[in-house]
């Protein structure tokens, strides 16, 4: 068996779009996926955080846990709480958002420091035992997205994970294709 | 513990892109994802047969066989052999591909009448054991695809079936950003 | 000023999507585009199809007339007039397409040709006076489209072709933002 | 003949990404793409302002002048110049940026006032005598900006404004698709 770190407790400053400070210990037997982007960078802001939102709202209720942390490390004063809060408004995020405790000598704030990122976007994933064991920076595809949070949803469980939908009769529907599908 | 069908054998007229006929009975161990699909539907065209392709791509060697269906249900006689050919030529498909044996009195072939797909695209998943686990007509999300198979393929592992790539360490890249990320 | 070319007549074999059979010198005081394609190329229908179908919507009724030209050099026995016939029908297309007259002695069609094509997707533009000004071979920008249709209409016409539609005043509406826009 | 109304001057606080305060008097004989934004738009990020780069980039050369214009009138606080600053670097905009003048008593800011926008992003088409023609608020097509644009270019010349590229001969390359185009 592999060894894996245990995830560092968040270091935070500040939360949105929660009543409670989330803490991972708090969390296990949920699978956690920390986002870590900042406003003003691109990359996240087109398809980092629209696929954060997209994890968020296809396994919110699904044993997952989104968690998005502004871990900021250029442009400091710009990038505020007043700034992000206007952001989260805009954008209409939902899923809960934690501003990463400043470094009080490093442009690095804390947890990203402790998880030891790279850059922004970042995603993390965090095993419904508390341990990391996936750390991307970049751009991720939705189904390796998908595939890793299904492989941790499975440890769990015993088998037989998957519910089957296989239906169980021919639709009537007439011949006829839409821009989605050709229908028997 | 749920009861799940066993996946009807394939009824094929013709392959491409392989030089043996797959049976799913060789395939126990492996996920084994079919698309359904015509070459004159345009959902199938436009997102359909990429993602399979993605699919395909993806998971080549990790456990999973994309299987493509031919299942002609309406226009049989401009979507034969021939006319598949060039279109697996044009569209450089490279997963491998079978014709849906017609039926013959029927319009809608064979295999998809036993799996009673309700048209195209249609994609199932069936799981390391044979057994039918989900069939889907229409869209799905690369997520949704991307956590079916991860569950799949965990089912048979024990625990710490993903592999960490927790990083070491701090890039030294200078602050920078692009299109895709920011890096410290 | 510059000489150019009469656009050529065209030679076809069979119509879809009109009643009459369209000949450019009946489409004097028209832009005409030409939009050659084969229903087996990718490329023409993940975007040329596409792009000609929003040319076809928004110029329909502003003086420009689009015109499809299956122009078939490759496998031509599976790209007959019944397999476009249900083409055009599961895509839905709207604008008149006529079938290149294929050679008797060559694999090119005659209007492909007589345009000097150099394959599908192509694009030709045909001034208010019958005369070729623009043919481009590959994917070529909606904006750049636009502009060349813009100006090609505007050479007919005095000055100010470009109605005004500057606003009169100031919504009442509240600031709110949505996916697309901030309104005051 | 129409009656359009002439464009009025710009009030303008600060400059990015040119070296002199741009004049409208100064640009007679070009057209002028005049594009409001706000730095935390969604719509202005994820469409506006990366067709403005789009435009300034296909007609730098050909006779349009893109102006960007900061136009807050939401979140002032934290849409200021340090802000914009980080946001143009970020974002690498190119062209020449300005920042709409605050007013002292109201949210709007006073070009977006005079020129009656009604939010973010608008987009204004000024002609080669310096009157406003199209005044748009919210998504606009490409095609339809490139129509527009070319007819305003158009006026000012005589006809045959569009250069042709008609191909002299026919490629010699052999058949071929890939996923742009098939050539002969």
């Amino acid at each position: 068996m592999n060894e894996f770190r245990k995830a560092p407790a968040l270091e935070v400053s500040e939360w949105f779009n929660t009543s409670v400070s989330l803490k991972l210990e708090d969390l296990r037997g949920k699978v956690v996926l920390l986002h870590a982007f900042q406003m003003l960078c691109p990359g996240c802001v087109s398809h980092g955080i629209p696929q954060a939102s997209a994890i968020h709202e296809y396994y919110k209720n699904r044993g997952v846990q989104v968690i998005g942390i502004h871990s900021v490390f250029e442009h400091h004063d710009v990038m505020g709480k007043k700034a992000l809060a206007a952001f989260i408004h805009e954008y209409r995020l939902e899923f809960p958002i934690a501003i990463d405790q400043p470094s009080e000598d490093q442009d690095i704030p804390l947890t990203m420091q402790k998880y030891r990122l790279r850059g922004t976007p970042s995603l993390v994933l965090i095993d419904q035992q508390g341990r990391v064991r996936l750390s991307q920076f970049g751009r991720m595809s939705d189904m390796q997205i998908g595939d890793s949070i299904g492989q941790l949803l499975a440890e769990s469980k015993g088998s037989d994970v998957l519910e089957s939908n296989d239906p169980s009769g021919v639709s009537t529907d007439k011949n006829n294709c839409n821009t989605e599908s050709c229908s028997i």
